[in-house]
């Protein structure tokens, strides 16, 4: 059954923070909750690998090999979402910083994304502590890019 | 700089709603958080889509590959958080048939999964009129899933 795409658009439309003018800008509030939905993800597919590395989980490498192709993506989701519309949102940990060294930023960014994508091969490798050591190296990027652009809890 | 892994693991279980147990079974709340962080960056990358294929803003082949690519690895990951431990949450629209008639909620599924990946080999072709019409499939998909197994707003 194929049904009216503009019906289909409009069902999307009112099921979530959209409006169809958001089609061509989103808002602030929707820019940080996509942002917050990509670390959210990146969360989830890279927690369960720190305590492998740290043995105190079951070495798995088939899901080291999965969640790191899945961050490969989720690496690439959050950074058009840090746009300065947004310093204004509420209930973002988003640091001035971010605006204010836009360079320093990227950096740690490309650092973060370089690590990931070291993980997915080295994660093919069959080298477990190379493995383990990768997980650690992707971790320390996230953390040192937090430390300076998220303000702490 | 490598940082001691620990401190690592624990500068991340500060930092957000995890503890350290949960890394081998995530709270019922995270289930949900990261279920619907899936489905947020779904609507990010397959709403601009819509537009395209109703002609009302101009069509980018390249967007389409890049999005339908992204959406192919997103689609995987809302559905391990549609557990019955869930169902007490609060802020969540996912309705009781989800665990009621699972293998009717498994099937709505595999239906957008395969939606999404005759997309993603679609939006290489070149077939404009082609890759239009498989957007408005997948979105059809989503709305059919959304109709069984969400609560209206």
């Amino acid at each position: 059954m194929r049904i009216n795409i503009v019906a289909a658009a409009a069902a999307f439309a009112l099921s979530t923070s959209y409006s169809l003018t958001a089609f061509s800008q989103a808002k602030p509030e929707t820019l940080v909750e996509q942002r917050q939905a990509a670390m959210t993800l990146q969360a989830k597919y890279l927690f369960p690998l720190v305590p492998m590395a740290q043995g105190r989980v079951p070495f798995d490498a088939a899901t080291v090999a999965r969640n790191a192709a899945y961050l490969d993506v989720l690496i690439k989701m959050p950074w058009d979402g840090f746009v300065p519309s947004t310093e204004g949102v509420k209930n973002t940990r988003a640091l001035p910083a971010i605006y204010k060294d836009e360079a320093k930023f990227k950096a740690a960014q490309e650092r973060t994304q370089a690590e990931v994508s070291k993980l997915v091969v080295v994660s093919k490798s069959g080298n477990e502590a190379n493995i383990k050591a990768q997980i650690t190296q992707t971790v320390n990027a996230c953390n040192s890019c937090h430390d300076s652009f998220r303000a702490k809890r």
